[in-house]
């Protein structure tokens, strides 16, 4: 009993630290610092300067892991906790960082894993969160156009893996290859380079250098108006909701009030006889 | 009689067979599979690999026959079948990949037409076929926009072909090479390159480098910005005549309302004298 | 007096010829063919076709003299007719090419002139010409955007020429072809060479180059921005202008309609007293 | 006493001629004469006409100091006047252009600060002013979409100085340098070369690039239609505003008509009964 009042306690006071907007400050900084001494350990550091940078890694290790855990402690709930995509996130990136890496050909990979960490700012700041999950809730609607795009792509890189295979195997060996190719052209780099090459051969290959470009653009195009299109139209409705909300009633339509004004009449009317 | 009958029979079952999700999940697997045997084929596989992908492509001939003619039988109007575009499509791949390919000459050519199989892909998904013909709808109103792109071309690969011709000919040798050389200036693709060359004899070339690009540019701007308002537009029009729709009837405009109130209000004078 | 009668009868005939479908259609069919020819001059051809050449040149020569003299008789207000943009732009064409080009320096001149034959097609067209006007029409607008750009351009060049005339005078020796070397940068086209050549002594010099491609494109996303909005607010005014004209009155306000319900309470409430 | 009645005197003169339509004139001519003397020293000129620009600058200088000092004094308010951005901004250009500039090493800088004398022509054309004003102001609601474009170039950045630093350190040296190779990557100059060089070593690293581009793309997309939308609202609100604003009185929504009938209706049915 006097266990689980401690506890309580405990969360308690923990719930309350995680709601200081000095600890929030305090968090942010030491990600913000993380995130600096990632770019630092870049450079090439003076010996004192790196052992400086490797005890402060310890440290952002031990304190990202003690604020996870005041988190989870101070959360009522222990099941939603991992529930939300940030929470597991953060734990993911905290746990992931405390596995040791000892021989030097991991420690680029643990580097990398450090790195990570600066995605915690997206986790800390609720904006940057917003936009995140926006921009990631815009990708399904271009699902198709996207799927149509990589059939293009796909159809192009078949018929290019095919012709020009024999001209030039860095560019066009395999269907792989042959995509990365297209995705050169259709970024308009160097892509004359590529074509002035086949048509040496195929003089008229410029027909599949054009074709594919104007398909491309044409199609990518679509998807960035289809985009624009769908983004408006959400703020248009998010709008109207809200005027609809702010007034606690839904508008009338016109049609509505002609049926009402039709009623007066009706009353009128029947009065006057 | 019996004859028509079982053919009668033939052709619900058939059409059964059509309609089962099962058997479509079924087509769009081989599709797939057709698909990935293209690129497949890009690779060096070793011989045995390879005798697979002969036997599979064998195979998927023969299935995509059985499916188009299950398709047609399956259809109770045979005349009908052919007034779809996709149905003609589906046929005329399907058909031109069973032409037997013997010389190694044609080898490449009959890869080529098993490419296409792809975009049965577009064929068999409804969302890629609505997607496909409204951007292939939306080429027309971009008609003139393009003539009037096409003739600014024209113009400056006269030019282009008259004063360059000289300087370098694998450029500006004719008119043909001289659009394909402004169509790489118009992406920026090395274009200063291009224009430094010409710089040296005609050093207010760039005159004709800049002029070019801005009227490319801007009337490229233009279409673009024409898709955009054309899109909005329908958008706009397809939304309310669905509100229309789904009140059943046509929202009265606010001179409606007016004359309405109009008529109360004479009723209500009328009355009072 | 027959002179008059003559010359009023005539004008009848050539109005008449000149509202002829057929005769229109030959006309762009000339036009189209003397745009051909130009293409075709470009190419290296046999002597026999290169006397057809010069020949059709001639006929199309005279046949555009003809055709614009017609048009003039045609014409019932003389003095009119050279207040219509596209009929001087067609006149000026026409004339300048009966200019007589003998020596050779001077054929390239010839040759240029000619090119300009295929703007007929524009003056021709009614679309063309209506999309050309829009266009033009919607460049001032653009004015202050366009004036910011230089001026930002202008300082940038400026700033160039001063600090990187001594590393390569052929990218900044002035600030003309400091100018040409920003738009390049601009267009992204080997932006890096010429940075990376700079940063060789002013190592920082890649704020230069960042801080002008942040500040151009930012002044160019908004002039398209602009454009776009523009353009659609016109759409807007246009469509709602169209549906006043088809009712042939004025759409009433909600706060008119507002006024007439109160009326009609006044009355009601008037007569209850 | 008499000293202050001559300076309000003065003041009044000099108000009198800062509204001087001839005055601004005049002072837009200097400007636009400073802007082309900054130009003319980037060419070699002849010693003549370089002492005519040394003549002209201490001219233009000397002008600009008492056109400030004018429009100080004709000021009602000197506390206000450096309240304003652009008054701070033009007497800080005259102030720093005042500086004697000696030494050859600062006659660079001395040039330099003089070529934002053009930056006058923004502060003294009001649409310019306008404009500036309007582009900055829209900067802010940018911020999270920067932020977020940030953390990924610095995320990328960090990760391509961890693995790549080996294969080319002068693109992938340490975190600053990879953020510019990353920059370039973006706007696609010479992109493959990076990536080809790498992937001899990593031959994935083409993954890389791709979520590279394909991210910061998207981001950048987000950002566009982001301004495009606020844009639009701006000038949606910006145009209701306008109308209630002719009107002189707010727009009654169809729910306010609404309640009115329904009040109409309660009279009638009251009298009725």
């Amino acid at each position: 009993m006097e266990k689980t009042s401690r506890l309580l306690y405990l969360q308690h006071q923990f719930e309350a630290l995680k709601s200081n907007k000095l600890f929030e400050i305090f968090v942010i900084t030491v990600i913000v610092i993380s995130a600096l001494l990632i770019g630092a350990k870049t450079y090439n550091l003076p010996q004192s300067v790196y052992d400086a940078t490797v005890f402060l890694d310890y440290f952002i290790t031990i304190f990202f892991t003690i604020e996870i855990t005041i988190r989870f402690i101070a959360d009522t709930n222990k099941k939603r906790f991992f529930h939300s995509f940030w929470n597991v996130f953060d734990t993911l990136i905290v746990f992931v960082s405390l596995v040791p890496v000892d021989n030097s050909e991991m420690a680029v990979v643990g580097r990398l894993i450090r790195v990570f960490r600066v995605l915690r700012m997206v986790s800390i700041i609720p904006e940057l969160r917003i936009l995140l999950t926006s921009l990631v809730k815009s990708l399904p609607q271009l699902g198709y156009v996207m799927l149509l795009m990589f059939i293009i792509f796909y159809i192009y890189a078949a018929i290019g893996s095919t012709l020009f295979h024999q001209i030039n195997p860095t560019l066009w060996g395999d269907i792989t290859i042959s995509l990365l190719t297209l995705f050169r052209v259709m970024t308009f780099e160097d892509w004359t380079d590529v074509m002035y090459e086949t048509m040496e051969v195929y003089s008229l290959s410029w027909i599949y250098y054009l074709t594919f470009i104007f398909l491309s653009a044409f199609a990518f195009l679509n998807m960035v108006i289809g985009i624009v299109v769908s983004v408006m139209e959400q703020e248009h409705t998010k709008a109207r909701d809200e005027k609809l909300r702010e007034q606690g009633l839904v508008e009338p339509s016109l049609h509505d009030l002609q049926l009402q004004i039709a009623e007066l009449k009706s009353l009128l009317v029947d009065k006057k006889s």
